[in-house]
């Protein structure tokens, strides 16, 4: 295993961060590689979906991973350790969010150009990282059963700019109060083109399906 | 139950806010009022905690709710509905979070001289909360099993910012990998002087032990 590197990025304040994420988007599209950008609260299984969804894919994809945090390396040494992938951490210095810029700044320190799967575990956190386009080719979001089933209506920007949705801890489903009907209303009502998959990254339930997913969205986005 | 007021808020850009929150808290104390504000990530069960907490101050204290949220009004409504107390909702307008002068918007409108205490659910997020004083007499942040007992190492501040952590949902402990005494360590390395409360807002368990020390922190604050 690589050691852990720690990139202190910096907010680009001035610069027009759709525009540069737009470029980075097409730039990756050039070079064959795929962005995928992981947003969930604190909590929701980001570490653990990755741990899940890499071993199904790496075979077929050279993948690298890019954790970002405020601060602390854990999860950066937790994806390593578990699937032995390249994997940088970025420290966001306190801010709540990666932007285009920083994203940019990630991908050069991983290596541009050599990687087909770019995943970007961004800060845990459901309001900020849907303000900012980091230039990513699909956006996924973790929303955890615990969490409960009303979260589309409170933070209906996240799951607006979400392509796909992963409700994982499905395995707990028994004990808490969530209606996945009723969360898949509020989700299609915030944003009709959604895809849903229900699943357990710690049992793997439902995580063959979000590898599939995956694996057609790289495909599509490499023709 | 009073129809449910939204009022929107804005942050003030150019206002010292640390300054402002100070003033705001001095003025409280000097009315004999107690603001709390309460933190967390999403779904940590901020909203059932205060269900389980108010109806056992209400009788001693008069109570005022202040819901933040990006959008919405359901939990400034389950409040209203559960406990009968006031209670208004902020929205913030897409902000992650609230500051002081937000906050006198909020008490403003309740009425800022008529309540013994004031409780203030700040956005859920784990970041940009923390960042911004609102004026409190305490903070208080809640971390549900669900997420992890990593949580300290990874949004720090927050942690740092609380005077008193519950740790919710215990009544789950038994499915989900969770060290209370990893979690209390990391915490204190974090904050020394911290109290922990492990509860079940759900069950009601631990409660009353919440109940006593909100109960305890605002007889000292008005002494």
């Amino acid at each position: 295993m690589d050691e852990i590197r720690i990139i202190e990025v910096k907010e680009s304040i001035y610069a027009d961060n759709d525009q540069k994420a737009q470029e980075l988007r097409e730039s990756l599209k050039k070079q064959g590689s795929f962005l995928l950008n992981v947003m969930s609260s604190p909590g929701s299984g980001k570490t653990t979906v990755l741990k899940s969804l890499i071993p199904q894919l790496q075979d077929k994809y050279k993948i690298a991973v890019m954790e970002a945090d405020i601060d602390s390396d854990v999860d950066a040494r937790t994806i390593a350790e578990a699937t032995g992938v390249r994997t940088i951490q970025l420290h966001t210095g306190g801010m709540c969010h990666l932007d285009a810029g920083m994203t940019k700044q990630g991908l050069d320190e991983v290596g541009g150009d050599l990687y087909d799967l770019y995943i970007l575990e961004n800060v845990g956190n459901l309001v900020c990282p849907a303000e900012f386009d980091t230039g990513a080719s699909k956006n996924l979001v973790i929303l955890s059963v615990p969490e409960g089933d009303d979260k589309p209506l409170k933070y209906p920007l996240m799951f607006e700019k979400a392509d796909v949705v992963l409700v994982n801890k499905i395995d707990v489903l028994p004990y808490f109060d969530f209606n996945l009907e009723k969360f898949t209303q509020y989700l299609q009502k915030r944003n009709p083109k959604i895809q849903i998959f229900p699943v357990s990254a710690l049992t793997g339930e439902g995580m063959d399906k979000a590898a599939a997913w995956l694996d057609q969205a790289i495909e599509t986005w490499r023709k």
